[in-house]
C-alpha cells in the first residue's frame, strides 16, 4: 500500500529511483550549446593566455629601470618602437629601453612590466619619460595565468551560460559534449476536454494542460511531444501510455482529477511498470502519481492547470534535471508578503504570487482564487511555500519567492 | 564633449533615446509564444468557466436541504443520477433531491452547492445521506468567477511564461500578438583575433566575444547575426557598421579596447549617426560607447570578454527590453559573501561570483583574476555591485546576487 508522501520524500524518491545523468551524450556545435547540460568535465588543453600580455595601453619596460622615478624626476628610456597586436613581440628589450604596447599586446622579451600611458610622457626625440615606478609583473597577465593544461574549467552537469560559451570559445572548443534533451510525452485525459482551437460545448473546457506543459518542458530543457486528448477509456489510455513509453524518455499524464480516474492511471502504470508514489501531501497537487515504465518516469498530474503546473514545476523539472545529471537548485528572491495567507490543513501549501515593486520594495501579492483557471495562472511571477507545520504567514513578513517558469 | 556617465545615467539615457516598444508586432502560434513579449493587452472575450462547476467529487444539492444535518442525523436526499463530464447537466434538481457530480462537472439547475463525497453515505436504495451542511456556493466556481468578458488578463509588455500559455489556452487564444525579436548584429574588431576554430598564432587570441554575445542575445530574446572579425581598418569597419545598421535592429561592436581603437568606433558612429555616451563609470566596463544610427542602438563594448559580458548584461539587455516594451526587472538572490572585496576607485564595481550552498547557506564566492579570460567567465553564477561610494564589502556580509545569463 502506497501512502501519501511529503514533498521532501518525493524528492528523495526521485533521486533514488531515476538514474542521475542517464540521458545519452551527444556533441553539439558551440553556438547551439547555451542552456544545454555538460555530459563531461571540460579541461583546458593549453595555456590561456598563451603568451604574457599587457592589460593596459602603455610602455613595456624592465621594472628596475623605473625604480625611484617620479613626476618631477622621470626615468628617461629609449623608445624601441611599437608592439603590434596579433604578432609576436619580435623585440628583445635592452636595459634602459622601452616599447609601446597596446592592451592585449604580447610582452617583448627583456621586459617584465608595463607602465600605463597616463604615467608617461613622449618627448618626441626617441625617448619616453616614465613618471611612476612599477613592480615586476605590473599590468601584465602571464602565460597560463588564466588556465594551464589539465585544469577543470567546467564541470559535468553544468547548464551552460553565455559566459561559459565564452570560456569554451577561448579554449577553441567548438563541439561540446552534452546530454541529449529528454523527449517528454504529454497526454491529456478527460471526456470534458476540447482542443484549444475549438469552442467548448456545454460542460466542456479547453485542454489547457497540453500547451502549458509543452511550454514548461521546453523551458526546462526537454522536447515536448503532445499526444492530444485521450478519452476516459482505460484501454485507449493504456495504449497511449504504452506508445508514449516507447517513444519518450518521460511521460506526463494530465487530467483525471477524480478518484476514479486516478485509479485508472494507477492501474495502467502498475500493469505496464510499477507505481512508486500515490499522493503528495501538498496543496495544490495532492492527487499526484509517480511511477516508472521500463525505467522511464511516468507522472500523473492533477487535472487542474494551476495544480498541474505546481507539481510539474517541483517534480517534473527535478526529474528532468536528474536525468540530465544536473544538480542546479532553485533560486528564490525575498519579497514582502502583501496579504496574510492562512494554512492549517497539515500539508505544505504552495502559494502563487505576482511580484510588484513599490517604493523600491519588492512585494509578493498572493493570488487567491477558488479554483480559477486563468487568474491562478496568468501573470503569476512565482510562488512560495508555507511548510506543513506552519499555520500561515502574516502580511508584512518576508517570504522567499521562487520565480516560476 | 561627452563625459563619463554613471550606470544609472546610462540607464536613463537608454530610456530616453530609444522608443519603448518600437519593435513591430507579429502574431505567433500559441506553442511558439512562451518567452515572447506581448505587444497588446489580452482581454477575456468570454466567461471562464462558462458554466457553474464543481470543485470536488460529491453531490450537487440545494444547500437548504442540508441545513442542520450531521453525522448522527443525516439529511436523506433522493438520488437523481450522475452528471457526466463534458456534458450539460441536463437535470432540473427538485428540492429533496441530489445528483452525483465529479470534479469539474456542470452544476445542474436547481442545485446551488456541492457536498464532498467524504461527507455522504450511499444507502444503495436510491437515497444518499448528507452528514454535513453546506452553504450556498460551497465547492463551486460560478460562471465567470475566473474571468468575465473585457477583463485584462495579461498586459502588454509581459514576457510570457508557461502559466501564461495555460491562461491563453483556456481562453482559446491560439495566435498571440507579440513583438518581433530584434536582430542584433555582432561585429568583432581587432587584428589580434582569430576565429575560434583556428589555433591562435603568436600574439593572437580567439574571438571569444562573438559566440558569447550571440548566446547572450539569444537568451535575452534577440536573434544574433554575427559579422565575423573585422580588421583594424577604419574604412572596413565603417562599411561593416553601415551594412549592419541596415540589416539589424541593434549593433554591437566588440573589441578595440585601446584608446585609439575606441576613437575609431566613435568617429564611425558619429559619421553614420550620433554618439550618446562615451564611457560608463563602472568596473569592469569603463570604455563603453552608446550611440545610434538611424534610430538604431549601437553599443561599443570593451574588448575583454568579462567586461563585454557585464556591459551587455546590464545595458544591451536593457536596450532589448526597451525595444520590446518590456519592463521586467532583474531578480537578485541574497547570498553571504565568502571573501572581503575591496573597492576604492570611485566607480561602481561589478563582481562576478559563483554561488555555492554549504550547510544550507548560499555563499557568493567572488571570482578574482587579474584580467583572466576564462576564470572570470566559466562557471560564474551571477554578480553583485559595489556602489561607487562604498569602499568594499566584508566577508560574511549579505550581498544581492543577480543571476547572470
Amino acid at each position: 500500500m502506497l501512502t501519501v508522501k511529503t514533498p521532501d520524500e518525493a524528492f528523495s524518491l526521485i533521486k533514488q529511483e531515476f538514474t542521475h545523468g542517464c540521458l545519452p551524450k551527444e556533441y553539439v556545435p558551440l553556438k547551439e550549446a547555451c542552456g544545454r547540460v555538460l555530459s563531461a568535465d571540460i579541461l583546458a588543453d593549453s595555456y590561456v593566455p598563451d603568451f604574457d600580455r599587457s592589460t593596459v595601453d602603455g610602455y613595456a619596460v624592465s621594472a628596475s629601470d623605473t625604480f625611484g622615478c617620479s613626476d618631477s624626476i622621470p626615468s628617461i628610456l629609449r623608445m624601441d618602437g611599437e608592439i603590434l597586436m596579433g604578432t609576436d613581440a619580435g623585440i628583445l628589450l635592452q636595459p634602459g629601453h622601452c616599447a609601446y604596447i597596446p592592451t592585449g599586446g604580447a610582452l617583448p622579451r627583456g621586459a617584465d612590466a608595463v607602465v600605463m600611458i597616463e604615467y608617461t610622457e613622449d618627448y618626441h626625440d626617441g625617448t619616453i619619460g616614465i613618471q611612476k615606478p612599477v613592480a615586476p609583473g605590473s599590468n601584465l597577465i602571464y602565460r597560463g595565468d588564466d588556465v594551464c593544461p589539465g585544469k577543470t574549467v567546467l564541470k559535468r552537469g553544468r547548464r551552460l551560460t553565455p559566459q561559459d560559451i565564452g570560456a569554451l570559445a577561448a579554449m577553441g572548443i567548438v563541439s561540446v559534449p552534452v546530454r541529449k534533451k529528454p523527449v517528454v510525452g504529454i497526454l491529456s485525459t478527460g471526456d470534458e476536454l476540447t482542443d484549444i482551437t475549438e469552442t467548448p460545448g456545454p460542460g466542456q473546457v479547453r485542454d489547457v494542460n497540453s500547451p502549458m506543459l509543452a511550454a514548461a518542458v521546453a523551458q526546462w530543457g526537454g522536447i515536448p511531444r503532445t499526444y492530444g486528448i485521450i478519452r476516459d477509456d482505460e484501454s485507449l489510455l493504456r495504449q497511449a501510455v504504452s506508445l508514449a513509453s516507447r517513444e519518450c524518455d518521460v511521460i506526463l499524464l494530465s487530467g483525471g482529477s477524480s478518484v476514479g480516474e486516478k485509479d485508472v492511471s494507477c492501474r495502467i502504470i502498475q500493469s505496464l511498470g510499477s507505481l512508486l508514489l500515490h499522493g503528495i501531501a501538498m496543496k495544490p497537487g495532492k492527487p499526484t502519481i509517480i511511477g516508472k515504465i521500463s525505467e522511464k518516469p511516468v507522472i500523473g498530474l492533477p487535472g487542474h492547470p494551476a495544480a498541474a503546473f505546481f507539481v510539474s514545476r517541483l517534480f517534473v523539472r527535478k526529474i528532468l534535471l536528474q536525468l540530465a545529471g544536473c544538480d542546479e537548485e532553485d533560486r528564490a528572491v525575498p519579497a514582502v508578503l502583501s496579504q496574510t495567507v492562512e494554512s492549517n490543513h497539515g500539508r505544505a501549501q504552495y502559494v502563487s504570487v505576482f511580484l510588484e515593486r513599490r517604493d523600491g520594495i519588492l512585494y509578493a501579492n498572493p493570488i487567491r482564487s477558488k479554483s480559477g483557471l486563468i487568474t491562478s495562472l496568468a501573470g503569476t511571477g512565482g510562488y512560495f511555500c508555507i511548510p506543513r507545520d506552519c499555520e500561515g504567514i502574516s502580511r508584512g513578513e518576508t517570504v522567499m519567492v521562487t520565480c516560476s517558469g
